[in-house]
């Protein structure tokens, strides 16, 4: 029981990414929580995750709630145990230009992808701030650190969300919360870029050539390193990209 | 005629960086368009600089609301002639612990010093893409690129909007608009600093070592000389601090 | 035999991190060539890693030759095993105002700490390139990323190194060489950290505050992960600091 | 006198960026020094300059060479008066795969463009320092801030003098010398680079768009205004591209 009392609560953990954290932390012994719009959109992958003998469960959130998000992180550390690690994970790439970009594209951009940033590092935080320690980690892209032509919001959203993990980690470092921030420099391998790329170039998921994309499991493999660090030397910030990336 | 029909707009244009951004321009025989949440603030402002002999006008604006800023652009156009150059320099500097951050401070933060930013961005230059010229200035911080402890708001805002300027300067370069951001590292010489000086140290304005804090004018000069520059040279980011300043 | 043929080529490797991190590669199944100025000097090291277990050779080299540098590699190659992964870990901390600074010193901070690097990880990947495959590590320091007043020949040496690892990690990613570059943004747990701050602070290294230096164990796990990372997820740069380190 | 007592002195004056920044100074009232290999190569310069009313003179000097730029300095001092501005801009681009880059083009591309800019600044600094006052300017490149392929000589080369460039800056700013750093992110509107143009595409000089190569007027503009810049508003870097690149 002490090992499956260690919980990961991961926020904004879709099929990709999402899975392959949960997933990683479930075999390293943590109970884990994951937590996005619908949960039931999970109960295949908590299915297999409980038959492999781990402890997982599906939570519906909307992460751009304060109170949802307070509720969320209570009922974790209330039902499953002391967050541990959690991971913040939303946001959707948008590419538009910038006088075809709307008011309400700019302000869902930025809700979504850093707002619930901002919700998500502060709950949990506040709970490991009692625990006296944790570690928060975000998930950061190529738009993170480059405004790009068409990107005006969802860079601004990804730099804004940079600038949260940044401040909490100078904020919360000596106080022993490790925040973490992975930039992910690729196209990530999932169903998602698969059904872009054919519809942009007619290229099948069977025809990409192997290791162009970054598996969500080497994502997974970054998190639970960062997560392990011992607090003499942790890192803030990663950058992750395959090897034949252009960059 | 002629001179006086190129026009700059100046947003958030308050007492300090406003107020000498305005006086240069104006001298540089610019007609200038002051515009702030309360238009009356910068009447004594007018009245010199109309008294020296420029053309200076005061408009209200609140500049988050969309439509209040496509109203503004299209009053200056329509009234004053062609936006050639346009100034966003709204934001105020926050300063507050993580957990002591509430939704509100952070939303506000974001939607005076990015959003509103975005919004007088997009819509100054649809204007300046009809003329087929002009230039775009954003005022930066140091927040724009340390996300410091105690400034999760504030700097996440700042980083969103050097986003925007980064995205737009590389869409927006090739159709022969110049978009700048000033990074201005440094505490500006100005009646509110002076003010939380004495509060903080009970330091008297006129016992401030010179040349400790960056005076307007010097920004300013740094706006009319990036708004100068021709169009085989352009710069994008240009930091700016006093001799002094530790970084 | 077939695991130990695998080898770790440690170029500079000390009494600190060098040590660290051969402890890591050996346990972790590799040969270990630790390459110094004298390799007598790690006699103690290289037996306490051999009755453990490990393969462990120690071999003298300055790196700064090329001659040397290139039959060291070969040597290594020839007698141990193909390089899989090495590290170049040399360089030595110093700080001078500029007007003390000399014409020597300038340079013998940059032929230790950059041309070197630049040697070194050229013929090491030589001989990947041949393999097809292959890990090369360098170590960054603050230095790498700030010039600060009294560092100009240090970080003008640390910069260039990076600037060689940005180079070939886009050069020879492609080609199935990862190249990955630690910024140890800390000072590092070692006896010659001790006895600098006993000789500048008084403080004994018993007194100094656990977790405030970064100790070499943690340094050579971010090294292994870097190492162990699939080529769909390399990382090229890492920063590393104790928890209540201000940055 | 007190006028042309001014002195600028450019090292590494060649006939593209040397001589604009040369006609803006003696335009500006400065006494200026050429000095560069061979000062022959300057000498339709400095008659053009000197005809239309410029102090003007060109000076051999080996900037690789301790003594020798120590007595450029001291001869300029006593012959043309107090050095208040000073341009390092020096180095030449050289593009090379890792493995066909030896040891001593790597050398060679570090002495000039990076030992050379050392040499330079600390000699034209100890002047300045005694004057109370001065300008010390460095001309970069996209390669002082990234590591691109086949650039493994040049960047670390470059990377090294924005690293002394920095560390200068901080440590003799608040001594009321102001360092800058210039990076032209951009093809240099030169001889040099029109046959490099033809040579590689075929294209004429006459054919290439306008407004595609940054000019070496536009160049000479941004140093003057950093010279300019009052102390308590000083910049430190400032990037420079046409309109039309992508970055």
């Amino acid at each position: 029981m002490a090992e499956t009392n260690k919980t990961a609560l991961l926020v904004g953990a879709g099929d990709a990414i999402g899975a392959a954290v949960a997933r990683r932390f479930a075999t390293g012994g943590y109970t884990v929580c994951i937590a996005r719009r619908d949960a039931a959109k999970s109960s295949a992958l908590v299915e297999e995750l409980t038959g492999a003998g781990g402890q997982v469960h599906a939570l519906s959130v909307d992460a751009r709630r304060e109170t949802e998000v307070q509720e969320l992180c209570e009922r974790v550390e209330r039902e499953f145990g002391p967050i541990e690690v959690c991971l913040f994970n939303a946001g959707s790439n948008v590419r538009k230009e910038l006088h075809e970009t709307s008011e309400k594209l700019f302000f869902k951009a930025w809700e979504l992808a850093c707002f619930a940033g901002f919700l998500v590092g502060r709950e949990a935080t506040r709970h490991m701030l009692r625990h006296g320690r944790g570690t928060m980690l975000f998930t950061g892209a190529t738009a993170s650190v480059r405004g790009s032509s068409g990107f005006a919001a969802f860079a601004s959203a990804k730099f804004g969300l940079r600038a949260v993990a940044q401040a909490m980690a100078r904020e919360l470092g000596p106080k022993n919360i490790h925040v973490a921030h992975l930039l992910i420099d690729a196209g990530v391998d999932s169903p998602a870029i698969h059904q872009r790329m054919k519809a942009a170039t007619g290229i099948e998921a069977s025809a990409i050539p192997p290791d162009t994309l970054t598996r969500t499991s080497s994502i997974a493999e970054a998190y639970w390193f960062l997560h392990q660090q011992s607090r003499d030397g942790w890192s803030h910030e990663l950058d992750l990209r395959p090897s034949v990336e252009k960059w």
